[in-house]
């Protein structure tokens, strides 16, 4: 299934998209798509639905972020090796853990807003993973059965304010804006294999980040794994899995974000998303 | 007013303290103490109920955190000078700005649970600030109208985790029940002046902090400012405001809880916390 939320920004309404990519309103059925909603008998309900029957949502409803009441938001940093290197980093031994705020969440469509100043926002397409059910110290082949779906993710990364400013990355990480998900949640057995995934970023059309979720160091079965050792993740927390080579930060000479700028971006079966930077 | 939550974990119910310290229990008034319970039309609602009208809760009942629902944990690194030279690590410049996983949060009794095999667990007393209005780069002099109140907590943190595994606080700031908050949350107006509160720590009767807001290099409004600068800020989300000295890292030897040992800790006007360390 792919799981959608549609409407205006902070009241938007639970859908689905049917085999021929409409969406269908889901709001009769549950009353929002959650971590409650991601729970395995409540997907197994929303797949014994005919998406038939449920309301047509009009063409150009705005899509907003596919998951709400998201309680915390863990990163990995360098994930790929390729990336580590552009940023003149050492190649992790274990995973790179930091948080962002979760009011950076917004829809896949929504304008970008640079922080007053900026001279440093950049991109980062990363797969997002929405865990479904409880997951604490559980073991690399378990991890997976915890997994609700995937998303396409942004992690966009004000430069300045991440390494410039003080110790800890969350600073540079959390501007409202600056987590993008969706366009839609594509539960587990829609994606298959999430380690297999072509991703591809493009700013003003020209091709940045053009990779695949094999080329991460830690998959993200051994990611869960590691992340539920330190923390308990719950239904409807969201781990951004990490971004390959391709920011703006990596090139020579480096090339940041501007207001007007356009940025496309996705991942295969997850969708595209597709924004434009604005100012403040 | 002084809010609690009582009752077995998970399943608290909303309370406050009478005149007297008894227990009042709030469940016929509101659902919970969260963050719609912290707006200010809801915080007059609750001064207008006479306490004696409210059932008493036994003696006895144990206390939960005194706050569901959080959205975020923000937390100020070195904070206090002092501890910032215990720490052998520069006096910051503007605040230091890390999260921390809300999953962590526990009573303000509870036992606090080592990580296996941890042997630098360590203590951090702080003051913790408890939003109830929603705060988006508000300027210094309006932002502790953005206070709903004011908790005791601690900040605990495994050293190894934190400082020896790759990168980033958070992976040894997050672990279960390594943010005990309460016993109560006491509201804004009850408590004053936030920076000129005693604030003292002891590991089995031993004092270790011992120390005063007062010497907080970024006051509450500062911090509060500052971090509203960088993301929204919104009802029921906390700010741990950094730890002074005192800690086990900053001592020689450097020393570390043990399963069986205890913690004793409390910040003026806000209430004890009591915390057997116990071994998973």
């Amino acid at each position: 299934m792919k799981l959608v939320r549609f409407g205006d920004p902070g009241q938007e309404s639970p859908g689905l998209l049917d085999a021929e990519g409409r969406m269908r309103d889901l709001s009769g059925v549950l009353p929002d798509i959650n971590g409650a909603a991601l729970a395995p008998s409540s997907l197994a309900r929303l797949r014994g639905l005919d998406p038939h029957s449920l309301p047509i949502v009009p063409a150009g409803t705005r899509l907003g972020p596919p998951l709400a009441g998201i309680g915390k938001i863990v990163c990995i940093g360098l994930n790929y090796a390729d990336h580590a290197r552009e940023a003149s980093l050492p190649i992790p031994q274990e995973p790179i853990v930091f948080m962002k705020a979760q009011t950076a969440i917004c829809g896949p469509h929504d304008a970008i807003v640079l922080p007053p100043g900026s001279e440093k926002t950049d991109w980062e397409l990363e797969l997002v993973i929405a865990i479904g059910t409880t997951a604490r110290r559980v073991a690399v082949g378990d991890a997976l059965g915890h997994v609700a779906g995937y998303m396409t993710g942004l992690d966009m990364s004000e430069r300045y304010w991440q390494l410039e400013r003080g110790g800890q990355w969350t600073k540079g990480k959390s501007f409202d804006t600056f987590a993008p998900i969706g366009p839609w949640l594509a539960t587990a057995d829609e994606v298959g294999k999430p380690g297999e995934l072509p991703m591809r970023l493009a700013v003003n059309g020209d091709r940045m980040q053009d990779s695949n979720t094999a080329n991460m160091i830690f998959n993200p079965a051994q990611i869960i794994s590691y992340v539920s050792g330190l923390m308990t993740l719950q239904p409807g927390d969201l781990i951004f899995t990490g971004t390959p080579a391709g920011v703006g930060m990596g090139m020579t000479p480096q090339r940041y974000l501007r207001a007007g700028e356009r940025i496309d971006a996705g991942i295969a079966g997850l969708g595209e998303q597709q924004h434009t930077i604005v100012a403040d």
